[in-house]
Parts: structure tokens; C-alpha cells; sequence
């Protein structure tokens, strides 16, 4: 298609740094919504994607679709998401006006772009993580997520359509050519991974099960809580390897005890 | 789906004036792109939808499709674009990078809202006219609107799928309300008093002690540390009042341990 006039040349975020942006799609059903996912990615200039649990014969038609982009090509999948988002320093869940009891921060979507774009301005890895087609992301997904953001629908029909809310929150993250991404404020201090705060988790867990913190029956609600609040610290690399030590310390210490 | 949040009850557009607003779609061949940018309208708010020329099976494909929202029942089917924007005051052509030679005043997606906004205030109607999904609009269409919106993609994968450039244009359009209230989760939050995150630096260390976390020497180290750490994560008085419980409930055990 011939193209003699480019007014975006140059986006919000850099092409670097939008390599560093994932795009996860938990559990989708319907192929068409993975294409439609990939190529509004391909449209606003965005190449990573990872599909979490997909249903097989939904997943292997949209990879193989006559003209599937490389990127679909060379999506990731992962059992849970979990894995998905192992490697992000920010995991940003999205949807609509469906957050029942919010756990965490909630941003409108027209105001996502400025904390996106300086994660990405000091090194970090931003996950944009979209839910099944049919409820969205459950609460358990929703607990994976620092921050949530909400797309502004109308409240007769909030719920939208999964390639078309991609195409969206893309289009926001890029839509704005004039403010420059912010100088990075915290460029020394790294954020721990996903994957990290959930090797923490783990092992909090297990003191706590040695302790005898709680009953058996409410270790389900305090791994949900555990996991949120680790999120919410924002925990750096460094923090999280020193409350690491000093719980893996104090659970050497609990299994020397001689009983 | 219930909904218990509402950050955008107010809209740019106001309601009176989002009903004078069109969406136009010439010549669509896919009845699911029909029934995209429909649900697209839904979400933000439009209702007034005209096809231009469909495709027949196509037409009455979308129309009849299960759930087929009653906007779309309601949708003007018209032999030609004219007819279609005929009481129209501004016609807004869309499209991404692919006027060969402009004709009119070109607009990208980020600034249209101001002139939509303006046209509908002093009681104009507006058309926002979307091509066939292969080649866009026509010069011969395009001949027919007054100014051209560019929805700014990336170069390399400039053309968009119909449903989304629909869900794009329409969610610029209603995007931006002033200043949402603050996430009811920030507010409710009260923030830890210095003298609670004292008494839990004090009981960590008692536990750092207990298990011999590190030599002696590093003890004021660790406590200084552990100082800054505990107020640069915001803990909430709920939080300190876990974490206190969790370190007591360590410590008791350690303590408890035979020797």
C-alpha cells in the first residue's frame, strides 16, 4: 500500500522499549480474536505476544491462518499466567467496568500511557494482559497484576470484544506523539520480576505453614492476599533477594530444630 | 454483569449529541466486521449506523445474527454514500496511512475529537465513514466528505481491520473525561503510622536474631536498612498488622522449638 505521507513516524514509545511490552491473551477461544489480537499489535507497532492456556484447535488454526503474521508465528504460550508474566516488572490487567472489588490500583485506560512508558524508560518489562472472551480475567489472574486498568465503555454494554480492546489500549499507548516518555526517576532502583515475587511467595508460604500461621483452610485466602501484597511493595530486585534470605534462613532454622 | 464502579458516567459527547453522530460503512464484505462495529458503537455510546451498498448475503447475514444488537436492526441500508450523509453537516472520512493525495484538510485520529465535538454542539450532524475492508475509501468517496482522519499505525502494517478502526475512532472520540475520582482502593488505604512500622522493625529483627540471620556486626546495618525498607513499601496499618502477626507467630515458634 503506498504510503507518501507518515505523520507518526516516531511514537510515544520507542521501538526498543515496545519490544519490551507483552501482550498476553488468557484462555482465548475464538481463533479470529487471536488474529484480530496480532495484527492490531502489528498495526500500532508491537511484536510480543504470548497466549496463556489456549484451547488447542483454536490456537493451532490461528497460528497456521493463511497470512498469519510473524508474530503470531512467534507467539509464546505458557500453561499459566503465572509463566507468561514471569519476566515483567509491570503486569497491568485490562478490562471494562467489571471489577467487582478491586484489589488493587485502578487507572482509566486514557491515563495508562505515562506509568507504561517510564517502566519501559527504565528498563523494565510491561505485561498488558487480556481475559477469556466470555468473563474476563478472574480473580485469581487479577492477582498477577500491580495495577488494573479500565477501558471507558458505555455502561449499557460495557463488555467489548477481545481483538477490538487490544486494539484499543495499543491505540492509546501510541495515539500521543507530543509528550516525550519521562526521564527515568528511579533508573537504579530494578524492580524484582514476576516470577521473583513469586518465588518469594512461595517461600513465605512455607514459613507460614511451618509456624502454623493459620488454619489449613485459610491458606488458599492468604496466598491470594500474599501474592497482592507483594505486588502493591513494588519490591525491588534487591528486597526481594534479602526477605528471600531471610525467610529460606528462618525455615533452616525452624527444620534444625530438632523436632 | 455487575457493574458497582462508574468512572465515565459523563462522556465528551453528551447523549443528545452522540445521537447525531453516523457511522458509515461502504461496502463491507464481512458480515462479522457488520457485527464488530456495531458492538463497537454499543460500547461507547452511538447508535446511529448506515451501510452503504452491502453485499447482500452479508447484510442480512449480519442482521440476523444471533444477538444482533437492536442498533443493528436499526441500521439504514443506502444505494450510495451521498444518500447516506446527505443530512450530514461534516463528513469525516477515516483511514490510516493511505491517501495518495489528499484532497482535503487531514486530521489525525488524536485531533478529530475537538471538530467532532464543535460540529455537534452547534446542532450539526456528523458522518465518520469507514471504506471496504480491502482498499479503503475511493477518491470518489472521499470526494463526498469534508475533512480526512488518519489513525496513525505503524508503517510497516498500516491497514486495520474494520471492527477495530471502528472501536479506535469511537473510543478517541469519547475518551477523554476531565479528572476521574481516585481508585476507591488508594483512598480507602490508611497508611501505616511511623510508630507501628517501629514496633514490626523491632519484632523482624528479634526474628533475624532468633535465626541468625547474619554476624552481630551487620546488626545496625540490617536495622537501618530494614528502617527505609519498611517505609518506602507504603505498608497499610492492615498490612503491618499481618506481617506483625506472621514475625510474632515465628518468633513463638522458634522460641517453642526444645532448645
Amino acid at each position: 500500500m503506498p504510503q507518501n505521507r507518515l505523520f507518526y513516524n516516531h511514537f510515544v514509545l520507542p521501538e526498543a522499549q515496545r519490544d519490551s511490552l507483552n501482550v498476553v491473551l488468557v484462555s482465548p477461544r475464538n481463533p479470529l480474536n487471536i488474529g484480530a489480537a496480532a495484527r492490531a499489535m502489528a498495526n500500532f507497532g508491537f511484536s510480543r505476544l504470548s497466549v496463556v492456556a489456549p484451547f488447542d484447535p483454536t490456537w493451532r488454526e490461528a497460528r497456521s491462518a493463511i497470512g498469519a503474521p510473524v508474530l503470531l508465528q512467534n507467539a509464546k504460550s505458557t500453561e499459566c499466567l503465572a509463566e507468561a508474566v514471569a519476566s515483567c516488572t509491570l503486569v497491568v490487567g485490562t478490562g471494562t467496568q467489571t471489577y467487582r472489588k478491586p484489589e488493587q490500583r485502578i487507572v482509566p485506560l486514557p491515563e495508562l500511557t505515562p506509568l507504561v512508558s517510564q517502566e519501559l524508560a527504565r528498563g523494565g518489562r510491561v505485561a498488558l494482559v487480556f481475559g477469556p472472551e466470555k468473563h474476563g480475567l478472574t480473580r485469581e489472574d487479577l492477582s498477577y497484576c500491580h495495577l488494573l486498568v479500565e477501558i471507558p465503555t458505555h455502561p449499557l454494554q460495557p463488555s467489548m470484544n477481545l481483538g477490538q480492546a487490544v486494539a484499543v489500549c495499543l491505540y492509546e499507548l501510541t495515539r500521543c506523539a507530543e509528550s516525550p516518555p519521562p526521564t527515568p526517576v528511579a533508573s537504579v532502583t530494578s524492580t524484582a520480576a514476576s516470577g521473583r515475587l513469586d518465588l518469594l511467595a512461595g517461600v513465605i508460604e512455607e514459613a507460614m505453614q511451618a509456624v502454623g500461621y493459620s488454619p489449613r483452610a485459610m491458606q488458599p485466602a492468604n496466598r491470594h492476599d500474599l501474592r497482592l501484597l507483594l505486588r502493591r511493595l513494588s519490591l525491588t530486585t534487591r528486597d526481594t533477594r534479602r526477605i528471600l534470605g531471610l525467610f529460606r534462613r528462618i525455615l533452616w532454622r525452624i527444620n534444625h530444630s530438632g523436632h
